[in-house]
């Protein structure tokens, strides 16, 4: 038995150290490939998907028949399955994609030094990625394509129920690098499911300059405390709507509704309503009338109780607690301050909005509020890559360190300094 | 034995977990400080500093008269001594400071979007930094005016040698915190010199937000190995001047000496001279007898020591190592590629130079080169924040992540997005 253990940890040791030997050198290529050779790579792989078709929903459907097998709820199944729409919004994002412009080379800043000396400040690759992620399998194709834009060499690792799928996509992927004379280890696919492997390659930070994991909470945890390289975590929103005493509360209305119901399942969408006490009696039972009537369950603090008798009691633990579901708590607070201290102490640091028409509470609030994205008179929704103008994003960092909020391109990329001079020394 | 062992545990772990929790609300409070809430108390420390200076100087006396009994090395005590020169000094670089923009609040991008979203990306302060420097007692008070200006608590953790003035240069910078309206505790120092209250503290991710190591290679190594939170290193510099061909060898001679020679102990001295085949026979002999009458050992490769009879042979190890001290290996290259192969293999993606007139080497010689700083015809002495234009800098990031190279004001903090609507909603 003991033999056997040791036999295979060396098995992955094996493996997992090519994969990350093979994207360093691949890393070093990609790093010095143009725009234009990427974007070919590019709109080549969203032509490949949908000549190929058939092939993709063949292996998705063997995914997908056993994830029934295995019981997996209704939902993920949903989320796992392609059809010829999402195929074809695939290879869509791809295009989008290569018409985004390139980060690598980017000048960023320029300073003529008072002794003449130009200092410049270039975009470059990270350099070696691991993202590990759940369930969709388009996200493997988007992050490949992310990654290869930014000049990054990637090691996948998706989540075992869209083995076969994926495992197809990495292979037309990495086919296409080739054939653009780009290196084929550009994009790797973790080549099992086996849980030791991810373990293995957290280890090697000699070769790994970043993970990035994207999924649940014990994903995200087990990553951050084995990973040896730098992490970018995208965790949990637990999101705040707050509605002032001088907001419009029709706009208040549009806003809860939009950013609870649009997409509950999303990290950006509203877990907790604070209600300014002096318009809790008019707005509590005209917005608890509209979520009830939506199919949103309620639970807030006594005063939302009484004036929403269909709430239930919340608990602590209640508004500590990213739903994504078609849950919301509630809670009414005497004055802005309560509000910023509620959000500190419940929440997540991800996306809180405030609805008011008073400029000076709206400045506060945007001040005080330590988010990645902090909303005015705006649905927590916007909090997108997209929205924000960056074009596709890897996901939605709640770190502080690096990048926060939406990364996209750019904040796939770090920067060196190119300074010229023509004989300068130091005096 | 055991049980004195866990009160010790325990004690430490109270003493640091204090000192983490005030940092953490000190930094709440200096995250809203206004410019000139902060600039006014660089002044006022500025002012202190002078002020006090026969206290400062009998405080630095005492450390340095223990290091003297300790037996360390003059250039040691050098380090650690303070004169009425070195203070004055010191109080200018506040005042320096103080004339910086604040980083915190700094609109850094602004997008409106098509829907009409304003979309602001505005400066902001990391949080909590813990600081481990060795040595020199006048990093203490630049680290701690860098943080305070960039709206960040700083645990400082400076060398024991340096102990007594580090702790008056703590009094005086955290009571005058208090006499500006801000958290005294926005400024703390580790008060023992004990190691274990370095590991305590790397545990309490809850409470610091990064860790940054500046020192020898075991404390960085250390510190990168226990920290539970990012770490921002400053490792060494493996630096290298490449001579190119077509080279001006009248100014490859007056920045070889000067990489090398004008302070031979920093991280962005050369280390490495590396010389195209085609000018070796001309310019070896030349830069080789400058070198040597500075005073500076030579170690080269086999065609090195042919042409400099005074070079000793090179080791592989030679070429990974960094001196700081008057040594430089040196190595004749065939091509462009030789140089950069041997800059990748054995260099630190720190600071390296190339002397050339030819536009094209320059150009594919700062592409390809995958250093924090690449200088084209000029001393890789200028790697610095000060020369590069950022003001101040608290040490030169060799991580790619996060920040890279100088690391001033704007590199202590992060940013968050402030979206501002009018009612809007995502379809």
């Amino acid at each position: 038995m003991a033999t056997a253990a040791t036999d295979l940890a060396t098995d992955f040791n094996t493996l997992c150290e090519a994969l990350a030997r093979q994207a360093r050198t691949a890393a070093r290529h990609l790093a010095q490939a143009s725009a234009i050779q990427k974007n070919r790579w590019l709109l080549a792989c969203a032509e490949i998907l949908q000549q190929r078709q058939q092939d993709i929903l063949a292996a998705n459907e063997k995914d997908v028949r056993a994830a029934a097998a295995q019981g997996l709820t209704a939902a993920t199944i949903d989320r796992l399955t392609l059809n010829p729409q999402r195929l074809a919004a695939l290879a869509d994002s791809l295009r989008q994609i290569a018409a985004l412009p390139d980060p690598v080379g980017e000048i960023r800043e320029v300073t003529q030094r008072p002794n003449g000396l130009s200092v410049f400040k270039v975009g470059v690759p990270l350099g070696v990625i691991f993202f590990i992620y759940e369930s969709r399998p388009n996200v493997t194709v988007d992050a490949a394509a992310l990654c290869v834009k930014s000049g990054n060499a990637v090691i996948l690792r998706g989540g075992s129920e869209a083995f076969h799928t994926n495992t197809l996509f990495h292979e037309l992927l990495s086919a296409q690098l080739a054939h653009h004379g780009l290196p084929p280890h550009g994009v790797q696919l973790v080549p099992t499911t086996a849980r030791e492997a991810v373990g293995t390659l957290l280890r090697m930070k000699e070769w790994i300059d970043l993970v990035i994991p994207r999924g649940g909470k014990s994903l995200i945890q087990r990553v951050s405390s084995e990973a040896t390289m730098p992490v970018l975590k995208h965790f949990d929103g637990v999101c705040h709507v707050y509605v002032d005493a001088a907001a419009d509360l029709q706009m208040a209305e549009h806003i809860v509704i939009n950013a609870k119901c649009q997409r509950p399942a999303t990290c950006n969408a509203a877990e907790c309503l604070l209600v300014h006490r002096s318009i809790a009696a008019v707005f509590l039972p005209q917005i608890g009338k509209r979520l009830l009537s939506e199919g949103v369950e309620l639970r807030g603090c006594p005063e939302t109780c009484q004036l929403i008798p269909a709430a239930k009691a919340a608990t602590t633990e209640d508004y500590r607690t990213e739903y994504l579901d078609w849950i919301l708590s509630v809670k009414v607070v005497s004055h802005l301050d309560e509000a910023i201290d509620h959000i500190h102490t419940f929440g997540s640091h991800h996306t809180d909005a405030i609805i008011t028409n008073d400029m000076r509470t709206a400045r506060e609030f945007a001040r005080r509020v330590d988010s990645a994205a902090v909303m005015i008179n705006a649905s927590t929704r916007f909090h997108d890559g997209y929205e924000f103008g960056l074009g596709a994003e890897i996901g939605i960092s709640t770190d502080r360190f690096h990048a926060r909020g939406p990364c996209g391109l750019r904040e796939l990329t770090t920067y060196k300094y190119i300074v010229e001079g023509c004989g300068h020394i130091r005096e």
